[in-house]
């Protein structure tokens, strides 16, 4: 059995996406894992229409990734700061810039990641969770898991 | 330095999601490594508008991600098939589709990954290259790399 043979709802890349997939957001959280917190900020790093950065910051919050605190009372003033759920988007993020750096930059990656545990680059790698070994495309095969349901099968 | 005060077009995310950040994108690449390969396949797993279909094939092909390839002359038909610049998208849609299941899902995955080399389950895993534990954002530091330019520095 394939994904193709799953229906949309029951396959966790289109629930994800029905989340993550709109221009912008990820720049939303490439901000956030940098500590961006404010509305103001966002606006001015990224040069996204504020009707734009309203909608994905309220989808986020909506969906549990971002929390929305008031951080000043007169007059109110929020900051926006990821969630458990929104850092384990982490992932996702260094996914998409590592494929980036290979293949969207004209010469040498235009930033560095450096692992803060053991100060060196950190050149992620994705590997197997039993064996460590690098996941290719080509040597994984996906097949049926416990939450699909019956009616799917 | 951030990420923030790099400009937009520096920043291998942005370029990324230039190509990746659209409604389906993610779901049709989630096809292509399911191996369907014919219009009609992706229109009727996906359920997608056929324009909407055909400007996505488009944007791949032009990115170099999927080839299209004639395999009929008469009528002439086409596939579409993963490049390697495609295939090495997999960590992204890995990556996804495990927060998904971790987040999305209401009960257990839908989809198991198996790792063909060592015949377990995958259990993808994003890790440091050089000391091989497992990459969490707060353990990792972003600074200004090789390539980027004096101007945006």
């Amino acid at each position: 059995m394939r994904h193709t043979e799953i229906e949309a709802l029951e396959c966790s890349v289109a629930r994800s996406w029905s989340v993550l997939g709109e221009r912008w957001t990820m720049l939303v959280l490439r901000e956030c894992f940098n500590r961006t917190r404010r509305f103001e900020d966002f606006q001015s790093h990224l040069g996204i229409a504020r009707n734009v950065l309203t909608d994905r910051l309220g989808t986020l919050v909506a969906e549990g990734i971002l929390e929305r605190r008031q951080y000043q009372e007169r007059p109110p003033r929020y900051e926006y700061r990821l969630t458990e759920k929104g850092l384990e988007l982490y992932p996702v993020l260094v996914a998409i810039m590592t494929w980036g750096d290979r293949w969207k930059s004209k010469e040498q990656p235009p930033v560095r990641l450096v692992h803060k545990l053991c100060n060196h680059d950190a050149d992620p790698k994705f590997v197997c969770g039993h064996c460590g070994e690098e996941l290719a495309a080509r040597e994984v095969r996906a097949e049926p898991g416990p939450g699909l349901s019956s009616a799917a099968a």
